[in-house]
């Protein structure tokens, strides 16, 4: 499937740099470009190879716009699948502009969001999922969402369904085949053998369902509430977990603006951490906002960092207070991972220390100000998330669209499932099975509709 | 010359987009990028020609970072003269960090500011006046900045002084050379050529010396003051001025971003709007601070707009104080451009307009309201620059360093006519015209030391 008409975007970030690059995909890409593009070497445009590169420049009218690198895709061989043209140009907003500008009175129109990638699914370059995973990769910022990401734009999750669905496809044919000779009451399909698929992609299914909850996670970030009075250390804490990862990138110009303030990334993983007010101090006036939203917070978050300071706890009222407050939350939040932190464990000796771990025997013991404890307490937050399938590379759901084709899809298998238990006549039971493929071709592409895709790829950035 | 080591840095805009460029060269930018880079068809980067494309991806230790486009170019056909990769990623800041760490473990360095135009400048690909263009075209945000740049890149500036340098450089041999037979007392160069040559040279530097009061304007915007007392209409005025050319750019995403709030674009000249207090409403508090930074923002100005309200002008107190004002706008600034312009002229009827005009005859007349009189005003604005130069395409000097050195070429060339005039000793004169091409010298890079280079190439952004 060819377009006829030829869009423009620019595809790197926006703003001022060393380099742009405006994109042009469609039939006329090549002769558009050649129109505005005078090589150095006088070569004719139209009549390169592919993936070649050629320097010129672009010419509005007699005037020099810019000194360009031209590069060119002959259809099919490029990302659309369009006859495509990156042109690299000096990166001040006034070039860009212009040169897109100069684009559009020669024909081209603007892209919208996504419409590059769009094009390179409608052409048959990509599967729905795959184009997903092309916004997903750009957007994830750390390292298991962007594994996850990859691993889904290379095909991963797409083959696993298009395979199910090819094999519930050739019963579904059979099946429906025994329809036209309902009369004779003969079985094309086995079904013993369709029994077992079924079983089959219903397991597939349910790992896909389970796997959402991690991939979910992992594409937004673990919640981390820290919970603690006022000067009892939380900064501290957080700016000695969040320094010795940020000294990583900090040599690579321009990282800083995109990182969030309290998220850190840990062997790959985002931890999101949410500032809450104590919950004791609050204790007289349990009914205020500000304990209720703290509540609140606390059961958002998927772990609970409660801190408290070391050196008060040698107060037996402060130690009964603590106690209370853990067995609380233990009550509240029974499936919270909770951990007990004991700050300015260096202001203690050794005694002490031993004396507090046995009356609180979770009392994990750090000082954020000394950074001693710090590693350890990363250690512990990793292994808070069940990270076996991502360890295993099995394919992990972070979809929500995709999610919910699922789960829909396994309703519609456990459906065909008792049908085939109680029954069912074939025709009811074709019914059912043409959801379920329904449901499977929804994830691929391979089903789909103009509302469908204009949800997808509206999240897209322009360019892309 | 060729470095031995190798570069890398980001080369387009920090920020997520759809695709981001990393940039690497050096003598071994190839072999280090075929280390990492795995071709989708197998091919070997290596035994690759110039100015080719390979879709691939990067891998680090058998994990897959992403799926790239790697433009391949070899020295000295690429825009350092050395080998140089680019690879075209996924534009997650993610993936940019990971490919950059991976490329310095694999053996390169970060580009500091600037380096790969410094390394084109010192392999002869630039001189250094082109060299600085870059950074101007980068920076440059109007059409007469752009063009100006543009047009010194492409060695405009550089063709003209460095005639010259050679021109004298000829002469300073011959005369060099009469010192050797200095007993003979021989003349080579011919006196009456070299006081033409001299003439010349001194024409068209006082041409080039002028022509940086229209570049510094050009390259930094045209400052405006705009004076009036509150509710006279400033703001609608100035809605009315950006609005309609804010307009033509909108339709391309992100440019907002970069647009100043104040500035202004008209027929590719930026103008620079200053806002100040009215000078009018503290008459009687003349020693105010307030009072005095209008007049300070009045004297950086270029062109003063003062505005008054049409409809308070039928009173003669008002009509007054205004006719005062404007008296002493032009004894205290008498340099500068004043326009007064009358708002509000839509709620008179046209007889009392005449009479106010014959009253006031410089008085301007228009509705910011309604926007009657915002394209004359335009017209005005422009007519108030002298783009003679940038009309007929000369070299405009936009450059403070290259400003000062033919400034001080100027004053040695003057040393040397002078010391022509008045039969100077060759080998006195000798040292003058050493001096003026040491000048020139410094303007193309002929001439350079490291710590200029430094300075230069300190301001341009990373990765160009």
């Amino acid at each position: 499937m060819i377009y006829q008409d030829n869009i423009v975007a620019l595809a790197t970030p926006s703003g001022a740099g060393a380099i742009a690059i405006i994109r042009i995909s469609g039939v006329n890409a090549v002769s558009i470009c050649a129109s505005v593009f005078k090589s150095v070497r006088g070569k004719d445009l139209a009549r390169q190879k592919s993936h070649t590169l050629h320097l010129g420049h672009i010419v509005d009218d007699g005037k020099v716009l810019d000194e360009v690198l031209v590069s060119l895709f002959k259809g099919p061989n490029s990302y659309t699948g369009e006859n495509t043209i990156e042109i690299s140009c000096h990166g001040s907003t006034y070039i860009q502009q212009q040169i897109i500008q100069l684009l559009l009175r020669k024909g081209c129109r603007m892209a919208n969001p996504g419409e590059f990638t769009l094009r390179s699914f409608l052409n048959g370059k990509l599967d729905l999922s795959q184009a997903e995973a092309v916004a997903d990769l750009i957007n994830s910022d750390n390292e298991a969402s962007h594994q996850i990401a990859m691993q889904q734009m290379r095909g991963g999750f797409s083959i696993e369904i298009a395979q199910l669905r090819q094999e519930l496809l050739n019963f579904a044919s059979l099946i429906e085949l025994e329809l036209d000779f309902a009369e004779e009451d003969v079985e094309f399909a086995d079904r013993s053998q369709f029994r077992d698929l079924l079983e089959k992609i219903e397991r597939v299914l349910k790992r896909l369902i389970d796997s959402f909850a991690v991939g979910n996670v992992i594409k937004t970030g673990i919640p981390v509430a820290i919970v603690g009075e006022p000067n009892v250390g939380k900064s501290t804490l957080l700016n000695a977990l969040l320094n010795e990862d940020r000294a990583i990138v900090s040599d690579i110009a321009g990282t800083t603006r995109d990182t969030i303030e309290d998220e850190l990334i840990i062997e790959g993983l985002s931890f999101r951490f949410i500032d809450t007010a104590g919950i004791r101090e609050t204790k007289d006036v349990v009914e205020s906002i500000g304990i209720q939203k703290t509540f609140e917070k606390m059961a958002a978050a998927q772990v609970v960092l409660l801190l408290v300071d070391c050196s008060k706890l040698s107060d037996a009222r402060t130690l009964l207070g603590v106690k209370t407050e853990i067995e609380k939350i233990m009550n509240q939040y029974p499936l919270k991972s909770l951990i007990v932190i004991g700050n300015k464990s260096d202001t203690l000796d050794p005694e002490t220390l031993m004396l507090l771990q046995s009356e609180i025997p979770e009392l994990f013991l750090l000082s954020a100000k000394h950074g001693s404890g710090i590693e350890d307490l990363k250690k512990k937050l990793i292994a808070f998330v069940n990270t076996g399938a991502l360890r295993n590379n099995e394919t992990i759901v972070t979809n929500t669209r995709h999610y919910d084709s699922l789960l829909k899809a396994l309703e519609e298998i456990q459906k065909v499932r008792f049908g085939l238990q109680s029954g069912l006549s074939s025709d009811l039971m074709a019914i059912d099975i043409r959801e379920a493929l329904y449901h499977f071709g929804m994830i691929t592409g391979q089903v789909t509709n103009d509302e469908l895709l204009g949800n997808i790829f509206a999240n897209f950035c322009i360019g892309k």
